[in-house]
This record gives structure tokens, sequence and C-alpha cells, in this order.
């Protein structure tokens, strides 16, 4: 049986935190040693280019994920990593598979419809401040994922919808033109963790609530502390199931640390020195690559021609792909 | 001053006729000679699948039209002339035009909401069939222009929201990124004959009422004789001024033939006689290049010679544009 091939895309419009490396990164990187899958990893930098318009801050986060990547270990010999935005098949299938899509199946995606919700509570008309960026945004995600005929697409539940999307658009092309794309399988992993961030809520950049990935020790320890803890004195019993900082602890910890952690708990730790415990835990985890990414950041060429090369393995698929599908609507050399 | 630069599209979903020639290749060859301009003509072939989903059609047509431009004398060393397909930078350019694009100038678009108006007027979803590329055409259409920066689109009066909308985005993404972007004019000349058809309406392919430009002799002979006519006699005087023979005879005569046949129609010449007149007009001024088209027609491979020739001017042009559009938008390589 041939490998199923699993893809995954990264945005660039932030800066990794300990969120994405638990939720996202981590197990990505793990998967991408199995012998039974063939993981395609890509910047998404178009997508990133709909939410955000500094470019600085695109051209900032396509270096730190790239980094972070790459410091942590993923193994580009196995994974093919690359950028979206050097794989010049992907717009043009996507204009392709543009043709092909219903409006209609747009008007549902959930993205506009909460943006369009938003601007009817606000009393303006359902389209004001939306870009057709957003409202295009499936279509160019069934590109990237139909480009490398993708058998599995891990993604949170809030993206199922869209894997739905990139099938539907997939079988009306196939269904016209011929087979030529597999239908991609939306994967959810319930037991992936999502981390809560510094006030509680998810951890997400747009709760302004992460601690970032790799920061210098010191800032590390800073960010640990201030996780929101209640009032409890030391010596006081607290209850970790609803601790963030236990939350973060079970995500990095071993069976038999959550189970001493959890005592520890019931004994009454010390917030300070649960934190203390926990920034150990994750600096000793995540130390070495974070040596390595402060050394990547600062050889941006090195990362650029990692990131070329993958672009060579990636369109290594992508244009034999694109050359069958060009010629199936209708557009071969003339002969 | 510099030349202005001229831009005009030819959607290849159909076989070129009196009307086209008459309307756009004749006036757009003729302008290609001024020296005042500078010329990208180009066959629309990623617009043609917005229609069309039938690839042998967009295959024929892509030859046929460029056949005909060249057999009518079109100067590939003045014009550049292209197709569109072989010009990644447009779709990806259109992407970055996506992200720009209000969704709300969309929805404004006559062609879409007579799409709607149909739709609704037959008690269907609003969107009922309506595909994604219908919606973007729009935008794909700003970056065939932009993406040149051409100063004119000579376009029918139904395209000059078309070029609005260009501008409108063009305006958006230099405020947002810097100046990257002439902001185009529609060209719009009312003098340009439109001609009637087979049956008296527009001549148009969505009517079947055309007579198509190359057809071997005896074939063109038998079209012009199935102009439909009224029913007056050799003898009867007849009005020149509503008679499609008559409307198409003024497309291609001198002034003094058109006052030659304003005077036979006077006398009651008959329409046998008129149309054989019109036949013999019309074949003297294409028969030599006629004679071209169906040798090009034979000979595809040097018309993909003239194209790719053709592609490999138009990206000198861009290449470099989207290089820069990349970079103001944070795409640039890592260094």
């Amino acid at each position: 049986m041939s490998k199923q091939r699993v893809l995954t895309g990264i945005t660039t419009t932030g800066t990794p935190h300990l969120g994405n490396y638990v939720g996202a990164i981590r197990p990505a990187i793990a998967a991408s040693e199995d012998p039974a899958f063939e993981s395609f990893y890509f910047l998404a930098d178009y997508h990133a280019l709909i939410k955000c318009h500094d470019a600085e801050r695109v051209e900032q986060s396509r270096r730190e994920i790239a980094a972070t990547w790459l410091a942590l270990g993923l193994n580009t010999e196995k994974a093919v990593f690359y950028r979206q935005s050097d794989v010049p098949e992907i717009p043009e299938l996507c204009w392709f598979l543009t043709c092909m899509a219903a409006k209609g199946l747009m008007n549902r995606a959930h993205a506009y419809k909460a943006a369009v919700a938003a601007n009817e509570e606000a009393g303006e008309d359902p389209d004001y401040g939306i870009t057709m960026g957003l409202y295009n945004y499936p279509v160019l995600m069934a590109a990237d994922i139909l480009m490398f005929n993708a058998n599995k697409v891990p993604v949170g539940r809030d993206q199922i919808q869209h894997i739905e999307m990139a099938r539907d658009i997939a079988a009306r092309f196939n269904h016209h033109y011929g087979d030529h794309f597999v239908l991609p399988e939306a994967v959810v992993d319930d037991k992936v963790a999502t981390l809560n961030g510094l006030d509680g809520r998810k951890m997400s950049k747009s709760y302004n609530n992460t601690i970032p990935l790799f920061l210098p020790e010191k800032k590390l320890k800073k960010h640990i502390n201030k996780i929101k803890t209640n009032l409890l004195e030391p010596g006081e019993a607290k209850d970790p199931d609803t601790s963030t900082v236990f939350q973060i602890w079970e995500a990095f910890a071993s069976d038999e640390q959550v189970s001493e952690m959890r005592q520890k708990f019931a004994d009454g730790i010390a917030w300070g020195e649960a934190k203390r415990e926990l920034f150990e835990l994750i600096n000793g985890q995540i130390g070495e690559s974070r040596e390595k990414y402060f050394e990547l950041m600062e050889r941006p060429a090195d990362i650029e021609e990692i990131l070329q090369a993958g672009a060579v393995k990636a369109r290594e698929h992508s244009a034999p792909l694109l050359e069958k599908v060009r010629r199936a609507v209708g557009l071969k050399p003339m002969s």
C-alpha cells in the first residue's frame, strides 16, 4: 500500500507559541518520522495576506515559523517543507478550482458567515470590510490540498468544513474533467492538547495571551509567572483541573510527572513554586531547540536555502499535476 | 512622453466572426501600427474557463483566434501578443489583488447581478448555478490589466465598470503598499461599428447568428445569402438604414462605395444582387488573409512558437513587476 500523504499549512502571521507547539508543531514533527506517512508541511504565506496587510509582520513570521520547525528537528529529508509562495502552480490551480467552485458553497463558510453576522449586528452592510480574500479562502485552501493530492489533513473541528469544501470542489472537477484529484479527509485528533493562555482562555494570538515558544530564558520565566492563578495561599490545596499552570504542565510532563504534580497541588504547593517547576520542565525540553532557533534566526539565508530545496521537492509533485490539469481544461500547447 | 500602453484580451471560447473583425480585431491591428501606442493583446484563456467547461472548444478557439490575428497581419514585433495562461504571474497577482478587493465591490458587478436577477425571477436561490469564476472575474481582469500597467483599455460600454473596478483595486493596493500600479482608463470608441447578424440582431455567438470571418469561399457566400431581408422585389426601392446587408456593407466599403450602394438601394437593387456584391467586397478584403489562416491552422506548432515568443516578451514586464509586488506584501526571499 502506498504511503498516506498528510498535509499541514501554517499561516505566517504570528510568532509560534506554546499552544502552537503542543497542538500542532510537536505532533506534526513526530508524525513526519512515521514511515507510514509522507508529510507535506508548508508556510501558508498567501493565506497570511488575507488577514495581515503588514508586510514586515508577514516577513518576520515566515522567518520565525520556518526557524521554529527546523530548530525543533523537522527532518526535511523526510518531510517536504516548503513555502506556499514558492509554488506558482498553487495560485494557478486556485483559478481552475475557482471556475468549478459554486458560489453558494462559499456563502456557507463559517468564517465568512461570522463576519457577516458581526456586520449585521453592528448595523452595517453584510459585506462591510470583507475582502475577496476572506471569501475565497476555502478555494485557495482546496488548491493547497489538491495540488499535492493529500489524503489526510489534520485540522481542528472548526476547519472540518473547509476540507469538505475541498472534497466538494475536487469531486466536481473530477466529475467534469476526469479523475485528477484525491478526495482529502479531515483528521481531527481530539486528544491533541489545546493550551490555555495567560488569562485562562484558549492560548491564541487574537487574545494576546500567548507564551511565545522561543523566548530568552528570563523572559520565558517572566511569562510563566504571569499565568493567572487564584488567591490560594501556599499550603492550601489547589484544584489542578481548573488551573492553567497544571494544564500546561500536563502538556509537557510524563504520566509520572503529572501524578506527582497532582499530588503537590493537593498538598498545597505555592503558585510560585508550581510555576518555577513548570518553567524548569519546559525550559529543559525546549532549551536546546531554542539555541538552534536563535542561531537560525541569525542565518536567514540558510533558512531560505532549505525552503528553496523544499520548493524543488514540492514542485516535483505540483508541476506535473498542474500540467495534467491544464491539459484537461483545454490549455495544452498547440502541436 | 512615454508611449501609452493599450491592452486588449480576447476570450477564447468562440470562432472569430465578422462582428469581431470589424469591432475589435481590425481596429486593434491598425492601432498596433501607431507608434504612439504600445499594444498588449492576449488570448484570455483563463477567462474562457469561467463560461466554457468544454476543453476541446477552448483549445480550438485558442488556435482559431491566434491564427486569425496573425493571418490578418498583426505585427508581433511591434505588439506583444501572448496567451494569458503562459504568464504565471497573472494568477499570482490575481491572488494578491483578491486580498485587497472588497467583496462589496464584486456584488455590484453587472454580470453577477444579471445572473442573480435571472435566478430570482426563476424563483431559485440567488446564487444558483453561479460559480466563483463568474464572481471573481473582475479581479482576474484587474490582474490582466495591472500586470502590464496598461494605460488604456478599449472596451464596450458594458465593460466600463470592470475598468473602474480595476482602478479601485489598484488604488487600494497603491494606497496600502505604495505605488505599484498605473490606474487604467477605459477607452470607449462609439464610432466602432457593431455589426448585426443574420437575423438582424447584434452579431453574437450567443444569438447563433454570426458569419464566421474565415469560411471557405462557398460557405461565406452561403452565409451572406442567409442574411434576413424583407420581401421587397427587385426594382422596388429599399431602405438602406434598416438593412443588415447595407449595414455590413458600410463596415467594409469606402465612402464612395457606400454612396454608390445607397443609390442602388434607392434604385431597387435585388436582394440577391446586393448580397452578391457584399460577398465580393468582403471576399476581396479578406481572401488573402483567409488563405494564410487556413495555412496557419495546419501549422499549430508555428502558432505555438509565436505565442511562446510573445510570452517571453510579456514576462519581461510581468516578472519584475510581480517581484516588486511580492516584496511589497512581505514575500521577499530571506537573506
